[in-house]
């Protein structure tokens, strides 16, 4: 038994627990005619940008909350938050404020019970291990299990979006940043 | 004499060395209908930053390169690319690279005569020092009075591009993140 | 009059208001044998970061707050602070969060009495324009003055650091980024 | 059969190709008397960049290539490249520079025959889909595969790290941004 066995099991698990249904509310919530915004701190942070990225791919108006050109968020726009404990404050905090204001919440968390999750339009619960504690117990350090699956539910988001919207390979790679 | 007194000395001789008629004719390349991108290094990479911070504040579609939602750069867009010495490969390669692709390029460096100049459709010189030892000489460390003068260059453009698009000082605090 | 002097006349306007007794303040928290974290938000962040980059060249162990390797913050540390108007909730909340966990901190602000401001163990009040309407009067958009003030400031403080601890150019070229 | 079921399907696939002596191999080379360098481009850089969060909060010395403090790269350092292709230009060329000056450099590669393969010391190979058509055939847009699978790959490289150094889940719950 190898330590990539391992990791799969438990990657296994708790993609085995996520609901597709869920994928599915947030797959509503998110229209080309709305803006996007995602949010997310640490490795969390990572993963939401990593959904803003192919999102663009595909054709969407979307921002990374604390990056240079990203405007003011405004009633009627999206955001997505991501927190694994889903009381980060740099996360919660403006996730209720937009909330107050009209902007529709996408929230993904491994705690169903928290203030981020309570925040949502749609919740889409990821239940792997965080470093509170919740979720699927792992043998990785930290919230690592909830990022990889988080990682993974994200972009099963981005398919279901792309083939919803008839968006090409091909088109998202005349996207695709070219000065790489 | 105060040490702010000897900087402030420095910053002023440059800044009567950049020639306004250069910042009216990047104005011109920079128009409300093209995309507007841009690209620089280090302590450049944070002027050029901060330039299209404001250029989203008064109206403009603008992206940094290397951030998560910026696009594919195409034939018709405008890229400003900053350099001091005017020979940063990560600023020349890509600048080249989207000159070559059609796209317009705005070029801004204390050397005159430097690969990043040639590629300019426009060219605005701020003769700052640098770390490569062009322009000014000064107290400072590396191209510190380079940065500070860029700083100031750029914002005197986004001032212009402000008054001939007519956005007042509230229309900018609108678009500011409402995030923070 | 060009729009350069005019933007120049505030920016020496600002800067002769600027006390440099406060800047030795701030020199006198900033130690080789501490850790030095900067935060801000927009472009007082950008500034930030333009500091936290000369602070490496010359041989600081330097953190910004919300980039990838930026490890907890602790007693002991400095955490540099940067907000206008001094209210910024991204900005004046984890100060005080480090303030009470014993951090040393240096507020730099437009305002001497804002909540940024009074948790300050050393203080450079930058009196230019912000989006909140602080400081000297200015014909720039938002917090224009500011930023430039602020960079200006921070670089003198740099330069006082950097004679203090007999840190060279040439020195401070070894440290910079060879990866451009 | 859910969309979910078919990715991880997808991702099993993956993981099972991935060799583990290659995780070891990169192990051997990754030490705490070395810093640690990461780069990557687009999604590949944001799985970099998550790696190199994680050895900061199991106790490396690390820094990310194009973040405000990163200093330059010596001989002695080690570099850890990402590229789906191994052919990304702002990845690779940098690489050879780096390894012209002594830098020990770490690929990770879907592509054993890349020129990013060919500089590595050690060289990991993820044979997930890339954009440019390389390893496992895939339902998922672009290089989504390769990222996923890095993300995984280079978590279970830190779980081996972490067991090496007798890094504990508190103590790296210690290192753990506190201002989120």
């Amino acid at each position: 038994m190898t330590l990539i066995n391992d990791v799969m099991h438990e990657v296994n698990e708790v993609m085995g627990l996520v609901k597709e249904d869920q994928i599915d509310d947030a797959e509503k919530v998110i229209q080309k005619d709305r803006r996007i915004f995602v949010l997310g701190a640490g490795r969390s942070g990572l993963m939401a940008k990593g959904f803003a990225m192919r999102l663009m791919h595909i054709g969407y108006t979307v921002y990374v909350i604390g990056e240079t050109i990203t405007p003011s968020v405004q009633k009627g726009d999206v955001l997505v938050s991501v927190s694994g404990s889903g009381k980060t404050g740099m996360v919660v905090e403006p996730t209720e404020k937009a909330k107050d204001d009209g902007v529709k919440i996408v929230a993904v968390t491994s705690n169903a019970e928290s203030p981020l999750a309570k925040l949502g339009d749609a919740v889409i619960v990821v239940p792997g291990a965080t470093k509170a504690g919740d979720g699927v117990k792992s043998i990785q350090l930290l919230s690592t299990l909830f990022d990889q699956s988080v990682h993974i539910t994200l972009d099963v988001l981005c398919l279901k979006l792309s083939r919803r919207d008839h968006v090409s390979n091909d088109a998202a790679k005349a996207e695709h940043s070219n000065m790489e």
